[in-house]
């Protein structure tokens, strides 16, 4: 599902080649083998320093004889979602979301046939869209997002999610989620952590799946979102979805959104861009144990590769930063015996 | 501590005779007593329709073969806080706030002693400050919860809640929280609901005591907001409170609150002023069990009496709807064995 980007990328193939050989060489860390008994919690990890060092993050946050103890309500811990949880290339599968909206109101809009940046969307042009540039793009997203009450919303997303297949691997969404991630949740869960996703995807996509998909309940997302009003029609009530932006939960938008929403800092973040760099940095300013995590996209035969140059889910100044200050960086290609749950 | 309001309000005692003889009546309802074995999850509660309403409900929430059942991960349960879980009068406490912080203030503020409506203020004036009018209340809540960092005043507001006092009681204003209201919380959690708090005041001055003095953790409290932006300085990082107003979680504010922080309908409410009916009429309209509570205040004896005249927590529309729709209203006076902790 990848050539294409392959193609464009020798230079990539032969930096992967030489990750590939020298990285994956964990020989030498055998230490996360001996917790391993009696049940490895993180069984499609290879063993490592990656998984090494969630393991003993963990280990240690439970007990309360090590210095590096987390009391149980502190025990927060935040993951981005494209890119982290679940795939995000060749484009933002709520983009796809957007298109397949627009796709069934078309019949109800003969004049978007003529007009940018409709004309883009119904035929699937995304290079397009692009062109058409971000104002565009809010266009589309206001379209789709807007003009129904919070329950038919719901509604459409549920729909959606349970039948919307990815244009080259042909898997629904849904089952490209990682899962060396869900192992990650699952793991973390057990040991009294709440675990939030902290996305700049929309908030009212995401939550209606997100219990289902990643055992993360509604009110422990967190994300993008459109300005709402309490409307009351003839004794009903409702809540209704405006065509205005209210929040962006992107960069320096994610630690604003932690605040709003979970009113502490989280003591571990997991990211896969640039754009979870501030909220990795805020989570690094704690004053107590924490646990700062790059996933890095490495595996173009299983998923894809792509970091500082990539249009989505770039990671650059964040690649950085992680090296500099010594945050986990995760070699998907290394790290993990399997991407997606279905690989099992 | 209420001698001046009752003076002014003959005619409420009166009806507050009224009231106390007829509904203080609760011999024919000996229901809740036959499921008191063997404990009695509400102590402070006498019997009667209040008390057995809500044990009805939550009893049956957790009964898989009552046709009243609701699942785990929809217990959702909201409680207004003012006048709800603690006392508010003669005024809201977190005015006792803003008047405290600008009194500590104005020293490095000369100019404020000739300018309103920081004159008022610091003369504790308060029905100056009604005068000065809500720009006036903005501007003193402004330059009392903006221009530090999120740090900064989350350890404020701790070093406040744990020293000041009732101008009136004398008692801290964490001891002036309904003993039979933590009973009710302790009650639901105990049957696995997330116990919110949904409150008019100001979500960051709630959080930093929430935990200890009401169970309830910063992530499940929605309040109103200032922006908040995210700033790095010489590799510092760090949330600055802004003085601008971004979200008022009041009225119909409180279910685009509940939306944009829960994101599910809750199954119970609880308030006690019109500021809370579009949270009750929103969870009234789920399709599941659900309980709308109102807690009418009208013990002047042991807290305050009040309702449809009062300009702090009036209760008057909601009060008509209440009766209209059925919705349980807690007589204070008659279903409360005591009102604060410190009465036991």
């Amino acid at each position: 599902m990848h050539k294409k980007y392959l193609k464009h990328n020798a230079f990539t193939l032969i930096l992967l080649a030489l990750i590939v050989f020298q990285a994956c060489d964990n020989s030498g860390t055998n230490t996360s083998e001996a917790r391993e008994t009696p049940a490895d919690p993180l069984p499609s990890w290879n063993n490592g320093e990656a998984k090494n060092s969630i393991i003993t993050f963990v280990t240690a946050a439970i007990d309360e004889k090590n210095e590096n103890y987390i009391p149980v309500n502190e025990r927060i811990v935040v993951f981005d979602n494209d890119g982290t949880l679940w795939s995000e290339q060749p484009y933002y599968f709520q983009l796809q979301f957007v298109l397949d909206r627009i796709e069934l109101m078309a019949s109800d809009h003969p004049e978007w046939s003529k007009e940018q940046p409709f004309k883009a969307a119904i035929a699937r042009d995304v290079e397009m869209i692009k062109q058409n540039g971000l104002e565009g793009l809010l266009q589309l997203v206001k379209e789709t997002h807007s003009g129904m009450s919070a329950d038919e919303f719901d509604a459409i997303v549920r729909e959606w999610i349970d039948t919307a297949k990815h244009p080259q691997s042909g898997m629904l969404f849904k089952e490209m989620v990682y899962q060396p991630m869900l192992e990650v949740l699952d793991y973390f869960r057990e040991n009294d952590f709440k675990t939030y996703i902290v996305s700049g995807g929309g908030i009212a996509f995401m939550r209606p799946w997100t219990m289902d998909v990643y055992g993360i309940p509604p009110e422990q997302v967190v994300g993008s979102r459109v300005k709402t009003s309490f409307e009351s029609i003839d004794g009903n009530v409702v809540l209704k979805r405006l065509p205005e932006l209210d929040f962006i939960n992107d960069k320096a938008g994610k630690p604003v959104g932690i605040y709003e929403h979970i009113g502490q800092r989280p003591v571990a973040a997991f990211g896969n861009s640039d754009g979870d760099l501030q909220m990795l940095q805020y989570t690094a300013a704690g004053m107590g144990p924490n646990l700062m995590v790059y996933i890095h996209h490495t595996d173009a035969e299983r998923e894809y590769a792509y970091d500082r140059e990539s249009h989505i889910g770039r990671l650059d100044k964040g690649l950085d930063e992680a090296r500099e200050k010594e945050w986990l960086v995760v070699d998907m290609a290394c790290d993990w015996k399997l991407v997606y749950p279905d690989m099992k």
